[in-house]
């Protein structure tokens, strides 16, 4: 008799004849050492306890996650009680990295996170990317990656992969075919980065040449996606405490949304989920960029928002202007106070509908939204409780997200240095 | 070393021992049975063939689902060529069934399905359940189901369970928590129903005393879902053609969506997904049921659409209307085109928001809208293209839904039919 349940098997496909074993227990040691055992690193016979694994075959597990740069040895916690205490593992903070990148209306951004979660460089430039083509904005991108690919390599990490957030509707192929607010339209951005000088790929190649780097350089190197998208997995994965299932809400320029089911980042059907923006407010309301007419960015964008707080005059750039709208609303001031009660209450409407359609029990007001979530909650709240069928029973939290302005291009390094660690036989495997 | 692919293995859990091979196998030959080999009924050697297990092994699964009364045997189609021709194999249609039962505002329906997805035995009954208690609705209900599990077993079929279709917002456990149009709070259905005359336990366990009866009686006998769900499974698995990714919406006295994505039913945080008549339309408008305001139920709800045609004054059955309504716009009545207009615009103003934010590429109209798209349809389609920012290069196809009213009762019927195939081991195997 088999044991049902010791496997989850797919609804479909092949006969189940051999199981990629190794594969799935290298990532089970991981996430193990990840987790600790009562808060501290875990020994070998930790994880064979917890695993259910032999303790020989854990052993050769750990060597191979140890030789990979993936594992390293901590010197034992002394413990009371007989026995030599055992060697501790944790996460090598000394191997593979993921370089995140974002490129946004009014700045870039570049980060680089080891495996431990550790922001080992930053780099935040601001600049207005309206007026400027989109190989021009890309080639000032590939000098922030060339610089976090030098620090990375200065710090003796290794690029595992790099992630670019965008603020648009991007192809599985990276190919961004709008992102209204950039002006852009079928850009091709991996093909123009590998055109340009070269930077992406060469921090990937040029680290020392261990079998890490090249493995790196083997597999692909650049993944874009949706800024909202990437800024939602930084939240879901910014601390154990966080909720599995939430709508974060990256108010910008532009609004997008990043959509977490069950810890799962919810993409739709072609990966253009979450236009948060253009979701109609009111209908005969005032004409949008992308054709139709009331979609919420008109009525709660970080321009309309601060165009009606009267900030409009001199061009301060944005994060000086959102700190100016914070003092007046600190002040009480009458323009303030109504543009941000507008704005949360247009913000409400559009989420009252997405409650109702998707059934999601918190709201994380992310981006410029952040700093501004005391004053734009509260009607956001309001608008919940009176349109959402089921919040007299079920309360929805709306919160400021954790990671403010950053957490876009957090989560794209997040990204990488979680797919280093749900699949590391790829990391130590692949040819090279 | 291990053949990576050759099974999905889930991302987090045990490590992998021992893998259910016979549940799997068998879930696996019954679906190349579903699906026929060139078009034929396949023969052991065929289902060998197509799965690569040997012939033994198939042959001792095919034995214990004709055992199960899953399958039968079937004459060979004779071939040219030489040896001897072998039997094929077909889904039972003499073992077990589906029992399909739907509570709405104004109906009852009852139907069983067997396991090649015929039905059996259909009842509908139109009656206005708005002033009627929950546990009078659900005796009323436990009547069809009673006829329906003797027409069952009239015709040799055994139950294997029964699914609910319940215009409202549904607890895993069963329990209606809201259906505001038939004014139900909280009403725990299985509760009600085994309290009641016991219809629907006594149906499960009356059958002939063979073992699959008895597992019947011992599995789950009732799953409640909300309709708009299960009418979407039912599209969904209404025939091999159809669209794997849309919103399907259930034009009733309430409106219902139910999403599929890639061929999956989508629930939402907690099963509550689809409240799509709830959504805002117009945020200041009429005041709705549900304590908010401008909700598109009260612009495009089947009353609200009736009372714009000038269909309210002799209290019609809601079809009977509906049909008087058809038939005025077939004469371009103003008031019938002037109301289906208006009801297609809002429907399409909430669906625009929907795409924005989900991504699919389909909109099924049914419920009472089915027979109506030919007059809403275009409204929606000029609203998508208005407002949804990937419509340029992306078409939405807007389409009615096939099943029509029946939708709802046929997908419930459906999803219990599914389960059998899908999990044909817990059928067979289970204590009896």
């Amino acid at each position: 008799m088999t044991q049902p349940g010791t496997v989850r098997v797919g609804p479909a496909g092949a006969p189940v004849r051999q199981a990629s074993l190794r594969e799935h227990n290298l990532a089970l040691v991981l996430r193990q050492v990840a987790a600790g055992v009562d808060g501290r690193p875990p020994s070998r016979a930790d994880i064979a306890a917890a695993t259910g694994l032999t303790r020989a075959t854990v052993s050769a597990l750990v060597d191979d996650l140890i030789g990979g740069r993936l594992l390293t040895e901590v010197e034992p916690v002394p413990r009371t009680g007989a026995g030599r205490p055992a060697q501790g593992l944790v996460l090598a903070g000394d191997g593979p990295a993921g370089l995140g990148l974002e490129i946004n209306v009014d700045y870039l951004a570049a980060c680089v996170m080891d495996l431990t979660g550790a922001v080992r460089h930053r780099e935040v430039r601001r600049t207005d990317l309206r007026p400027v083509p989109a190989t021009d904005a890309l080639a000032r991108l590939a000098e922030l990656a060339g610089r976090a690919g030098a620090a990375a390599r200065s710090q003796g990490l290794h690029l595992a992969g790099t992630a670019l957030a965008v603020p648009g509707l991007v192809t599985a192929a990276g190919v961004v075919r709008l992102a209204p607010n950039l002006g852009w339209h079928d850009i091709d951005v991996p093909a123009i980065l590998a055109a340009g000088t070269g930077a992406l790929q060469v921090e990937n190649a040029a680290g020392a040449p261990t079998p890490q780097a090249e493995n790196a350089a083997a597999a692909p190197t650049l993944q874009v996606e949706n800024e909202a998208n990437l800024a939602a997995l930084g939240e879901l994965h910014a601390g154990p405490t966080g909720p599995a299932t939430f709508i974060y809400i990256s108010g910008e320029i532009g609004i997008g949304a990043g959509i977490v089911l069950h810890g799962e980042l919810f993409r739709g059907a072609r990966g253009w989920s979450g236009e948060l923006g253009h979701i109609p407010v009111h209908p005969d309301g005032i004409d949008c960029r992308c054709g139709g007419r009331g979609c919420l960015e008109r009525y709660a964008g970080q321009e309309a928002i601060l165009a009606a707080a009267g900030l409009t005059g001199p061009p301060l750039p944005a994060d000086a202007a959102i700190g100016r709208l914070v003092e007046l609303a600190e002040r009480a001031d009458p323009a303030a106070l109504g543009a941000l009660a507008a704005a949360g209450t247009a913000i409400g409407v559009a989420v009252a509908g997405v409650i109702n359609l998707l059934d999601v029990d918190t709201v994380l007001l992310g981006g410029v939204y952040a700093p501004l979530a005391r004053w734009l909650a509260p009607p956001v709240r309001a608008e919940i409780r009176r349109r959402v069928l089921t919040a007299a029973w079920s309360p929805v939290a709306v919160q400021p997200a954790r990671l403010g302005a950053d957490a876009a291009v957090l989560g794209a390094a997040g990204s990488i240095v979680r797919g280093v660690l749900a699949h590391p036989a790829r990391w130590l495997n692949a040819p090279g």
